[in-house]
């Protein structure tokens, strides 16, 4: 059907489109012309949301979350605990960890796990800085809530061994593992999170 | 999860992206996610194509197709036979039957079929264009390619009954129902439909 397109403008917007994680020409196609026949001020709104996001979008120079400003809401956010830091992969982690309302420290997103299957190693991922936020002095906690998998596994022990390899004795905990094994975390149901959360074990060295 | 969204910029372009029918405000984050991990130039183009789609696109003024300039690349052929005109609801059914290669007339795009339940009467749609068309006397036949459905049905008796009340008496014909009933014709087979616009069969009144 893509061969027939009768017009660039909407093979291009098509091709664009279908570009998306899950959207193939034929969902792609719909989308787009669900477009059409809505108001211009519509496909503007988007157009200019995706534009604006990814133009003027910055990362807290802290926990290096997603924010509007140099730092977040969370990090600038005094009646937070700023001694107990919860590392974790992504920032849809911090958001499912907020959703539970039970945990009222403050975060450290890594980017990532360590995957050398996928080419991430440790350079890849925001660890160098989460070292130097732990040397300052004032955290007595690191909350390890990664990924239930090998890679999950993988970097929290690769940051306990620079913690410790540092010379940095501070309490490292992880989440229980009420979690689901090979489940992703920021799909995880708020009381099986909020449960690990409460539950949380002292990390085997 | 979207209340807690740590960006204005993040959470607007969720907000607007999960307007699209079928995107939830969770596939909407896993989309503009991806789009935050990759490159800011997919984002551009994104952004540009979809823009550039709304504020540019326009409909051929002879069939009402969607197109880049003013004739459509089908109506400005010489090539095809211009005595023939296939009635279509939509913009994808234009692109569905010209993927069985087998149709070498024109169309005509009536952007709908009549649905009060939808709140659109025959005013709505392009029918009034189709009847001056008929009126300047080179169609020899019109093709009814439309949904197999009681709207489908409904466009096709009323048009029908335009045609015979303005005097014209051209030939009608429409889709052999080899089609199944209240399928979608842009998610037709193309051999299906294909030997359904080979065996048409004329209108009956």
């Amino acid at each position: 059907m893509e061969n027939r397109i009768p017009s660039r403008l909407l093979a291009k917007a098509v091709d664009e489109m279908s570009k998306l994680p899950g959207v193939g020409k034929r969902s792609a196609m719909r989308l787009v012309l669900h477009l059409l026949k809505q108001e211009k001020e519509e496909t503007f709104s988007l157009s200019h949301a995706l534009y604006d996001l990814r133009e003027n979008v910055c990362y807290c120079k802290v926990c290096k979350n997603i924010s509007d400003t140099e730092t977040c809401d969370i990090c600038s956010n005094t009646r937070r605990d700023h001694s107990m830091v919860c590392v974790v992969e992504q920032i849809q982690d911090v958001m499912a960890i907020e959703s539970t309302s039970l945990y009222k420290g403050v975060y450290h997103v890594l980017g990532g796990s360590i995957s050398p299957m996928d080419g991430i190693g440790p350079r890849d991922l925001n660890i160098d800085s989460l070292i130097k936020r732990t040397q300052e002095g004032n955290i007595q906690e690191l909350i390890f809530a990664l990924s239930p998998t090998m890679e999950g596994d993988t970097t929290g022990y690769y940051i306990m061994r620079q913690l410790r390899a540092n010379g940095i004795g501070i309490k490292v905990t992880t989440l229980a593992r009420g979690i689901a094994q090979n489940d992703e975390l920021q799909y995880t149901d708020e009381i099986t999170l909020g449960r690990a959360l409460s539950g949380r074990i002292p990390m085997k060295e």
